[in-house]
């Protein structure tokens, strides 16, 4: 197994994407083709022990972070995203990953590498923590405006996504909405609802936004917005908890000498819906893997995300999802 | 200045209310009726000392929790909620505050006490703590679709009740998406951001999740679907972070010892998204001063909410908004 990872992309790259690869080349049973400028590559890579896991493939040109994705996809052929990419269109590697720009890291994806038959939208799907295991969350933010049937796509996809790479016999699926009740929601959900009670589902029917930290249900449905909203919530709440908890600590004279014993769980609580610690959200739909890392991906976090992709691939996680699609149309047919 | 009160509603009615009425009429500047079945009434009421400012409405149907907003429009003429809008419809009160069957409470004061004119759609209000002070979200799940002009009204609406009730200058209106760049989001939010830019308000553009919980805006405007779940969002990580704060502290020996010294901030930190604190949501753009109480209000929920309509009275926010909307309406005549 070969898993490309896109050298240049990311707020630390390329120090931090090419530390990580070093780390999963040791670590992770796969190759690692690192894209990029070599010269860049090889002055990071510096002394660092490298062994027969690590490649380097040459790409010249950088899409930037600001660059519209729009203008990823003409012109661009010698970028490392499109040349990362093309290695899994090629059949070269089975998965890539990068922490670049992600909208052009998406259009590229989805362009060069199509989607499975049958999916209409591929969806960031998010893998988050729960006090007994992990969930997953979709779409996180690839499709700000939805259909019904892409919630219901949405629903299946999650679905093969956590009986084959996180391990649920059935998963039960959810459908985020604003009451528990079938008759509760927008427009949008009431009909996503019929679609996934009809589909050949565990659908467990609406969850509200408060179930996302309960054990109730596997996989979370809804649309990109809602979806990119809730994440960002989190994400700044868990910051301003801990950083209160921290201060409350650190103010009262009596709780002071305790927070150096109390600093490691602080950290854990504060950083358990960090992405790095999985490994990074996955386009699921688009016929490869691919691993979308967040900006500020370090080398742990490139070192997790390259680890999570060769679970992916050593999953068949794409070919399970095709032969779900495929018996839907089947049925349908 | 009178304050009217459901007496009947609320999962902890009437015991409950009844005590926080009592509290309020001792606390709050204003007389407070208390509407619902008399002898229930004044059997809560009991041996605790009750001043002049007290009184008991009479009704004697009860609108249950369950029971469908729809059901609430007809022939329920003497139920609780009824009977204390239409003190307000009257004139005999200023504002009303129900803990009961929310759907229900909003249709009964949309529908009685009738929209300021120019307000198309009614939006729950809800006043949120961050560090430095409060802030305001709206809608948080009065309308589950909206439109791109019901969120510039809320945009306006939200301006004012910062402006009037919370004391801000010229508040920074800013619009829940996902991207800070005026080019993301969803279809309704675009339109949304072109309405509110050119709308006689402090725009500041969009914000995201995490902002909720930074300073850099006062009045954060969503649909009513996208405002429930990041408040169920808030809420159920909340509890869930500071039960592991207090799981991780009693679980360590070296720290256990701190925990009563820690207790009270815990709490602090854990409540401090109730609405009961700052005494509930408020149905902001109907022709009078409504606040929509949590059905699990306690008497401490039920004074602050009566105090929170006697600061919304005396502020004058319902003609503020009128003037507002007439302004606006004048523009563009």
């Amino acid at each position: 197994m070969r898993i490309a990872v896109d050298a240049m992309g990311g707020d630390f790259a390329p120090e931090q994407i090419v530390a990580g690869a070093v780390l999963a080349a040791d670590e992770v049973d796969a190759q690692v083709s690192l894209v990029g400028r070599p010269e860049a590559i090889r002055a990071c890579i510096g002394e660092r022990p490298v062994n027969g896991r690590l490649e380097i493939e040459a790409a010249q040109d950088i899409i930037e972070m600001g660059e519209s994705p729009r203008a990823a996809l003409r012109g661009r052929d010698d970028s490392s995203i499109a040349r990362a990419v093309g290695l899994v269109k090629d059949e070269r590697a089975q998965a890539v990953v990068s922490a670049g720009n992600s909208g052009a890291f998406m259009a590229v994806a989805a362009t060069r590498l199509g989607v499975v038959p049958g999916v209409k939208r591929p969806a960031i799907a998010l893998t988050l923590p729960h006090p007994s295991g992990y969930r997953v969350l979709l779409d996180a933010g690839a499709n700000a405006d939805c259909k019904p049937e892409h919630l219901r796509d949405f629903g299946l996809m999650g679905s093969v996504y956590a009986q084959y790479t996180l391990g649920f016999d059935s998963p039960r699926v959810g459908l985020l909405s604003i009451g528990e009740e079938t008759s509760k929601g927008n427009e949008l959900t009431k009909a996503a609802h019929e679609l996934l009670e009809a589909a050949d589902l565990n659908f467990i029917g609406n969850v509200e936004g408060g179930d996302v930290f309960r054990e109730c249900c596997d996989v979370i449905v809804c649309d990109g917005f809602v979806g990119n909203v809730v994440l960002k919530t989190l994400e700044g709440l868990t910051a301003m908890l801990t950083a209160q908890v921290r201060e409350a600590i650190l103010s009262n004279p009596a709780l002071q000498s305790a927070m150096p014993a109390f600093e490691g769980e602080l950290r854990r609580i504060a950083n358990q819906f960090d992405a790095a610690e999985y490994g990074g959200a996955l386009l699921l739909g688009v016929n490869g893997v691919a691993i979308v890392g967040h900006g500020c991906s370090d080398a742990r976090a490139v070192r997790n995300a390259i680890g999570f992709a060769q679970r992916a691939v050593h999953a068949r996680l794409v070919e399970h999802l095709s032969e779900v699609f495929a018996q839907r149309a089947e049925k349908s047919a």
